[in-house]
């Protein structure tokens, strides 16, 4: 027997992708669903559409209601909630030293101690000292992390993440992918997502 | 005590319209909610924040998407769905018969039949004669219809109701607004803007 799987597609800018990245592990664990997590870069697929700037902010009517809304979400859900000052906030060191924790085993928690640190905490996740304060507390060696992250293999992972989206169709974030390729996008899709996985097996 | 209530704001050319509108009466009812139908138009809507079209045929990637996601949605609802030949298909006929209809104690049918055309039947609701054959299927006159349709209290109202999505901040379709003046967008949203609804008397 085959073991359903699920490919989560996130990017630390998005702003669903916290609820999203919050939840779906227990969720995915409860289901039986091995999850891989894709960290990818927006910036490249926005670009291809015209964007130079999050959606929200090029439509101020709706980046106004997707704040109210998300609000919303994070309190049904019991997450913590506080808008940050700044949006979007560059990702790519994150995205980095995220793939190094997912090879090193400490990646989940690192992706939703930045998430938490972003959208609940108002701190700069672009600030490399952020980054750096989460290492610690985590109780990884940041010196030795960053170093990794910088790494051409690291940079050239991400670079491939990102191609990879765009071959599958990904537009947004989060996105998730099962074994047999079909897309869903959204934190209001996870359930979904989840459930295809499982038939797909 | 006063009864909840919870206006819904639709347009004929919306996608995710089609499943909101099948279902969002029983949910309400169920919950002991009054709804108040709102047709409005998106075109003057979507012309202020620069498309001339719309957005899924503007962003193809997003296009693609909403067709195959919409489909999964009505599977999972038990609706019919077959891809109109035609998309988006002017709504504008439509509703202002549906205004017709409400005050006249059969809009809600005439509703979902006309989404359910566009949505299930592969038929042109743009083309007066299908609007016509609806009316017939529903028992109505659909002359003397079509000439309150036309008339300028009628037109005017339907101005109206735009104007006032405009006010609302309402950017798309469906969209939910409760008596305390929250708003909600999309057909995922119909229950959240229910229990609001109730919590807000």
């Amino acid at each position: 027997m085959t073991e359903p799987t699920l490919d989560f597609w996130f990017e630390f800018a998005s702003t669903y992708s916290y609820p999203a990245a919050m939840r779906i592990e227990k969720l995915a664990q409860a289901q039986g669903v091995r999850l891989n997590w894709r960290p990818f870069l927006l910036g490249p697929i926005f670009k291809a559409q015209g964007w130079d700037n999050s959606p929200f902010n090029i439509y101020p009517l709706k980046g106004r209601y997707m704040w109210r809304d998300l609000a919303r979400v994070c309190r049904d859900l019991g997450l913590p909630f506080v808008q940050p000052s700044k949006f979007p906030q560059a990702g790519l060191l994150a995205a980095r030293v995220a793939l190094v924790g997912l090879e090193e085993g400490w990646g989940a928690e690192f992706i939703r101690a930045v998430y938490q640190a972003q959208f609940a905490e108002s701190r700069l996740i672009s600030d490399p000292a952020e980054i750096q304060a989460i290492l610690v507390a985590l109780k990884r060696d940041a010196r030795a992390v960053f170093e990794r992250a910088q790494s051409d293999a690291i940079k050239n992972r991400l670079r491939e993440n990102t191609e990879d989206a765009q071959r599958l169709g990904i537009f947004g974030a989060p996105s998730l992918v099962t074994a047999d390729g079909e897309l869903f996008w959204g934190n209001d899709r996870i359930e979904a997502a989840l459930a295809w996985a499982k038939a797909a097996v």
